[in-house]
């Protein structure tokens, strides 16, 4: 059986490997021995290449939250923009300037081509900017050499070379600007080392940086085309290659195609550089720049500082999927959903008795968790460090977390919860379980939820509440209102009562208006619960209740009533709440 | 401003570098001068793992989806479950083998714990499979050794001895199963290199592998702990201290809690590992286990055979995402909605160029696209060769592609497309650009999906199509049910027909029928627009409309309006199309 596998039909003789298109060659590498022992310097390229990236690409408003959060994380510099490249880029980065957002020791990067008109527009952005990072590239894979730009080497360089001599000489003409270059050989990972290291020498010829006015030569792996150690080699290749090494700032932009850019980065600064670019969880092109919070987060788990604030993930987060309009997946490191969570027994139960040595070890000696060495198995990093919960942890254990509810009322009853009735629900579970205690069976959860929410129907099951429906009439013109009449138990009495609004729902709370309900309408959703003509709708509806905001739900095969029993239901909710508190 | 990065306030001291817990020291390290060549030999663990991992574990259903289609790529290890741990686990191996589901080839493999009667049970779980691997483990790092079991290095090594010895005996009682050995130092990454040696060459004495029946020794990076180099250096050092080392397979099982696993497993595999354990898109504990997929399409990327097929990632993807009921992300490698477009334009231009190119090259060759050396900027692989299309990419460009414009219609006019309704109208979308070229706006994009599923109010907009809805009644009992009249224009003349059914929509398609509509609901979603009194809902139904299936999208301060007018709609667009085709 073993040596069993067999060969695939796809075309691999399409493709060479890398080392056959790119010698880099370093017996010699000293980086395997390195250790790193402080942060490089960060830059976070969130509202440029992540942003370019982006489905829907930030507007002005979404852009400065990102920039705020950058700021207030920590970050020194950060790219703003490509302003030459879109209008939006360049009236953020005139914002940024003419509203005074731009704190004293943060300086911002803005990219272009090497294109004269480009260079021209780009510094027209930064004008009045106290200080900036002009980062200017081309391409200079041989790839691009030969199927883009049909240029030789010296017409490669030249490119640089132009657009590095103008870019000096508009520099000279702002100077209440203080500005700084930095420059890409794009494509890197595609080019020959030599050449790499021929045009960034030029470049550097071409600008003069000094030990106190360095530049930057950035080393992007735009597209990732080999195993981290061989970019490694080859950033301590250019390390040693680059002239006036004194004056130049070397830095890393590694991407993520072969799901190693985390790795790049890390071994790419032991290799000598000394400054990373990459965004916050890993946004940008394809599959995405290299991960600031897992590169940050990497360095604290080791007892270094990174010198960037992840103390709330939970609102970095947050903000980074306002921002890009992209989710965090749920297996990120340290900020995503199930990291700090665990399910299987034994995990669960070496992680109590971790917890239990450090309390102990707490008490013994008197000093607090974060003064003593942390050391819980299977939790890399303490989540409280991170502003996460060791409840949360300890939650997923009987699945009642909001995760796991959540997940099997869809899968195993197709109710899928809006986000915010997961999390009321959640709380709703956690005061069972904290009571009962023990596992959390599908069913239990089953009939918690619909004691919580739906009408007991059967015997021994909860009832309605206070309002039990028994049929409605709902009357429709295209030009007018929708008119509704709904027959009510009300504590077993029956009521009639009548209202009219936009659409039944609208109505209904009129009709309930007439007997002193006041309730209002938050957010509703509704959906099937499998398809075919005598399928059930399941309504869910959040409503303001007095002064408490409460969920409804409501199933049954009309939509109207659905949407109809769900009110009744965050009433019903209501109205018992308030009797309990009463008694 | 250089150099401005502050200290933050995190609690770094609790954290002790990996380098002062444990030491590897492989200064003469041979392995980053290897280069890969041929796949390793490959374990997929999604059945174990994976699913212990997951909030919803597989039912025997999803199980075996998993197991078919982990056979069908390719995988000929499976670790099938954790039989000793779960009556799930422990029936699905059964069936299995009860079930003739095993083909010849492929050997499952089953984890327990060095417990007896976790082992007897896995005994018995496997018992009558032609061949298996019992997969033994005990956890021997520093932090488990002192806070879980409170023993010193020989009791831990005579768990794994006990262990060994016991399964060792009971494959004798089984001789019609063919039983190989895998045992794991648990938390192997937390474990001084000598101990693990030490434990593992205890074990080995005891299984006693030949070359011709080998044992595999695999270690886990059970919690990633450090830069991946470290890994790696310490697999060189264990493969060069395991006794009979001809007679092992080494093998790795690597975490992702540094986002490392992908560069860990290549460069241990580098150093000498034989076997690489993962899961398919890096489901596991915690961030989850190495990703099969990218290993293997990172091998394919570099001309060298994965032995697995990964020809149709679509489809391996959704197969993955219903078994774990988890998505794979926007920008996984290889597998992500994103990570074959390009969203800037000198990306899309390169692009461009690189396909006219390789169009060039096979027209003066007279090759085929497949023959030819793959060379597209930005595209490290070609789509076409894991199922994906190059008009996928080209698509996005124009913002037309599925993410595009339903990014776009949410954001902008806050409508939740279902995902098969936004296949649809990209489409729509895609016969427009086409035929229109240039660039997409939001405000064209809303005029087209007007223009296609929603009714002309204004003037100059197109017209509702044969039927436009004029009132409706809709009376319901709770015991009874609904009961419909609708008020329409037929081509201009007033009808009124009725029916009824479960609910208004059951009962509109009763209705329908009464003038030969013949309309079945397949799916059905209704939401709000805004919070609010007076706000709209829109509803989706796909139907079946005679042969063919149509989304109808309605919207309306009524949600029962809104679902009627999305009937209309799916119908209004069938006759659309009927009377284009006859025309």
């Amino acid at each position: 059986m073993h040596g069993s596998q067999q060969p695939t039909t796809m075309p691999i003789g399409k493709y060479v490997p890398f080392h056959e298109q790119i010698k880099v060659d370093l017996p010699d590498r000293t980086w395997p021995d390195k250790i790193i022992e402080k942060a490089p310097r960060w830059c976070a390229v969130d509202l440029r290449d992540g942003n370019q990236a982006l489905i829907d690409p930030m507007d002005s408003e979404r852009k400065m939250r990102m920039f705020k959060l950058l700021v207030q994380m920590g970050y020194k510099d950060i790219e703003v923009g490509f302003p030459s490249a879109s209008d939006t880029d360049f009236n953020f980065v005139r914002e940024l300037i003419d509203g005074g957002h731009i704190p004293d020791d943060v300086t911002i990067q803005v990219l272009t081509q090497c294109r004269d008109h480009l260079i021209e527009k780009t510094f027209d952005a930064i004008k009045g900017a106290p200080s900036a990072i002009v980062h200017f590239y081309n391409s200079t894979s041989v790839l691009q050499r030969r199927v883009v730009f049909n240029l030789d080497e010296d017409g490669i360089v030249d490119i640089a070379l132009q657009g590095a001599r103008l870019c000096k000489k508009l520099a000279e003409t702002i100077p209440e600007t203080k500005v700084y270059f930095e420059y890409s050989p794009e494509s890197y990972t595609g080019t020959e080392l030599e050449f790499a290291a021929r045009i960034c020498n030029e470049v550097i010829g071409v600008i003069e940086p000094t030990p106190d006015h360095k530049m930057i030569i950035n080393l992007p792996a735009t597209v990732e085309m080999a195993t981290p150690n061989v970019y490694a080699d080859s950033v301590e290749w250019m390390s040693r290659h680059l002239d006036s090494r004194e004056s130049v700032v070397l830095s890393l932009h590694p991407h993520n195609d072969r799901g190693e850019g985390v790795a790049a980065a890390e071994l790419g600064y032991m290799a000598g550089a000394d400054r990373i670019e990459g965004c916050l969880f890993g946004n940008g092109e394809r599959t995405g720049n290299v991960c600031l919070v897992t590169l940050g987060m990497n360095l604290f788990g080791q007892g270094i500082d990174p010198m960037i604030d992840f103390s709330d993930i939970q609102t970095i987060r947050s903000t980074v999927e306002y921002c890009n309009q992209l989710p965090v997946g749920e297996r990120h490191p340290y900020g995503g959903d199930l990291v700090f969570t665990a399910f299987s027994g034994s995990h669960q139960d070496a992680i109590k008795k971790g917890f239990d040595d450090m309390e102990r070890q707490s008490k013994e000696t008197g000093k607090s968790i974060d003064e003593l060495v942390w050391g819980v198995p299977y939790l890399p990093v303490d989540p409280h460090d991170v502003g996460r919960s060791y409840e949360a942890v300890v939650r997923v254990n009987s699945q009642s977390g909001k995760g796991g509810v959540s997940y099997l009322l869809k899968s195993e009853y197709n109710l899928d919860l809006p986000r915010r009735l997961q999390i009321e629900f959640a709380g709703v579970v956690q005061q069972w379980t904290d009571t009962a205690g023990g596992e959390v069976t599908p069913q239990w959860l089953w009939s918690t939820f619909s004691d919580e929410y739906l009408p007991g129907t059967g015997e021994g099951e909860r009832a309605w509440g206070r309002f039990k429906p028994v049929g409605s009439q709902l009357d429709s013109t295209d030009d007018g209102r929708d008119k509704i009449t709904v027959r009510l138990l009300d504590r077993g009495e029956p009521v009639t009562i009548a209202g009219e609004g936009n659409g039944p729902i609208d109505a209904f709370f009129d009709a309930l208006s007439t007997i002193d309900v006041d309730v209002r309408l938050l957010d509703y959703t509704e959906h099937t619960l499998s398809s075919g003509e005598d399928s059930k709708a399941a309504a869910y509806v959040e409503c303001a209740i007095g002064d408490r905001v409460l969920w409804g739900v409501g199933i049954h095969e009309s939509t109207v009533r659905a949407s109809l029993m769900a009110i009744l239901s965050a009433v019903n909710r209501a109205e018992r709440d308030a009797e309990a508190a009463a008694a």
